[in-house]
């Protein structure tokens, strides 16, 4: 097997141009780093990281927690997550924690284990007090502790958006669904329902509050009893904190011959259709989830490079898109 | 920091049975399991898997090679990836290799140099070469070299199932949609066309296939172009290779006033939708993709551990989903 100084001698240059070259310092000339590459090519040369990272004990992997990887917005998320890391020279491990605390907490103590980088996490358990301070963090949606920075789209505008659009689209009598909040973390999402009342306040607008949990079949049970209230049945503009959700009320309201956009105007939250094949495409609040992705990565990189960040938390900026059900 | 002969000597066991527990092995009874996890959590031990690496020159990190994970069908394949793996004690590095060929090969040198333990790879380029043969892997719908094992769905059944219940709900007119194949990697997908084909040709039935561009602004001018010809809108059954294609045909075909089902008959491929807000909810030929995740992990696994497998390609079982489109 060639060497590290085999390779420096075969391209003509130092052996810490080619460590450079191969981390990635963004100090190399390009047709430096052509004829490294070159070189390692030639030679076959196999930079052993695994010996490598046990000599500078860190690794150059990112830990992704998110609740489950099959869902639209998360795999939106993690595709730019993975691109942004990529583009740093770090890889990403995922993890599906499916909600459960103790899976997420089994990520957490094998991550410490295996001396990750980083972790970028959505978490929806109570477990600050089991985060051991020493990886670098950042979350997304949620408060976890103090110095953890938290990247999150701004749930409060969007709320107060989303009032705003079902009023200039006619509707009177406003209502707010959403899933019964985790008492667990401090969840930026409760923001969405905040801006929502909020702006109704300043119309001096009386709007309703419903709130369901987020289990199937409870579900299925909450809606039955929503719509035999006529109370629910007589709201005309629903802002539903999430395009799943919406597409559940409108699918209900189908069935009780309550007509979407004619007689209720319907908003969600995150803007997860990227075609108009399926239908009802939804009025939504884009969540700019690129944005957020790419930002997540690099102040984890700035963390990771021992950076302290002031600022906790990063509201990136959301946008009303017009579907069908407005 | 605790060592692992304090934490032996906490739990009343040898050093090897405390490895053993950190390792996941399989022959340690659950009351000594309990004993050494509770001793190493009374003395906060950390297992150094880097460290261990080192010695081992293996990792617990396995690798998924997606196209993107920014697709309902890969999401539900990488969740299910993650899953397996989780409970063998292995964790997914995820990698989207945008379908470009130099970064599916950047991806497999990194993770030559990280000795990652085996990769689970769905290509759509011609890098059979370039595959060093040191890292167990398995693919999934592709075949790469014949000493990789394939997972894939029985794209063959599939493609004589579709056309079999798009003749009994009426078709008398069947037609393939597909994307152009690619030349690089010899694709199972192609299955998909000649199941329909051979069960077409042995009722005597005459059927057309249309192969499109896969590339998104080619894909809408070829159906422009589809559409304006008096053959294609004589078609009264369509398969389309894949569901969000169908959904696409679906589109264009009632921008043409042409209706589904009543006019045609559409079936897709995958299954993709997990509940019935969006529609129109396609009929679909299914793929298992929980057992396929499943089974290309375990088969990785039995690699990884050294043995020989002797099939080369596992098809399981596809079927047939009624939605609205037939």
């Amino acid at each position: 097997m060639s060497s590290i100084k085999q390779v420096a001698d075969r391209a003509g240059v130092a052996v810490g141009t080619v460590s450079r070259v191969i981390n990635n310092h963004p100090a190399v000339k390009p047709e430096t780093r052509d004829k490294v590459l070159a070189a390692i090519e030639e030679l076959q040369y196999i930079p052993n990281e695994v010996a490598r990272n046990f000599k500078m004990q860190k690794s150059n992997i990112v830990a992704l927690l998110l609740p489950t990887i099959w869902h639209p917005f998360f795999s939106e998320l993690a595709y730019y997550i993975e691109d942004e890391l990529d583009r740093n020279g770090y890889k990403l491990i995922l993890c599906n924690s499916d909600r459960k605390p103790e899976k997420e907490l089994y990520y957490f103590e094998t991550l410490n284990q295996n001396k990750a980088a980083g972790i970028i996490g959505i978490t929806y358990n109570d477990i600050q007090n089991r985060i051991t301070a020493n990886i670098p963090m950042v979350t997304i949606d949620r408060h976890v502790k103090e110095e953890i920075s938290c990247v999150t789209s701004d749930n409060y505008a969007g709320g107060r958006t989303a009032l705003a659009e079902l009023v200039g689209a006619g509707a009177n009598h406003p209502a707010y669904l959403g899933f019964i909040s985790q008492s667990y973390a401090h969840s930026e999402v409760d923001l969405r329902k905040q801006g929502f009342t909020d702006a109704a306040k300043e119309r001096g607008m009386p709007i309703r509050i419903y709130e369901i949990p987020s289990d199937e079949d409870l579900m299925e049970t909450s809606f039955a009893k929503l719509f035999a209230s006529e109370e629910f049945r007589g709201t005309d503009g629903l802002f539903a904190n999430g395009d799943l959700l919406a597409a559940r009320y409108v699918k209900h309201a189908r069935e009780h011959r309550i007509r979407v956009p004619e007689d209720v105007k319907v908003i969600g939250y995150d803007g997860i259709q990227n075609n108009d094949c399926f239908h009802p495409v939804l009025s939504t609040i884009r969540q700019p989830v690129e944005e957020m992705a790419r930002t997540s990565v690099q102040l984890l990189i700035r963390r990771i490079e021992g950076e302290e960040l002031k600022q906790e938390t990063y509201r990136l900026p959301v946008h009303f898109r017009k579907g069908e059900t407005t």
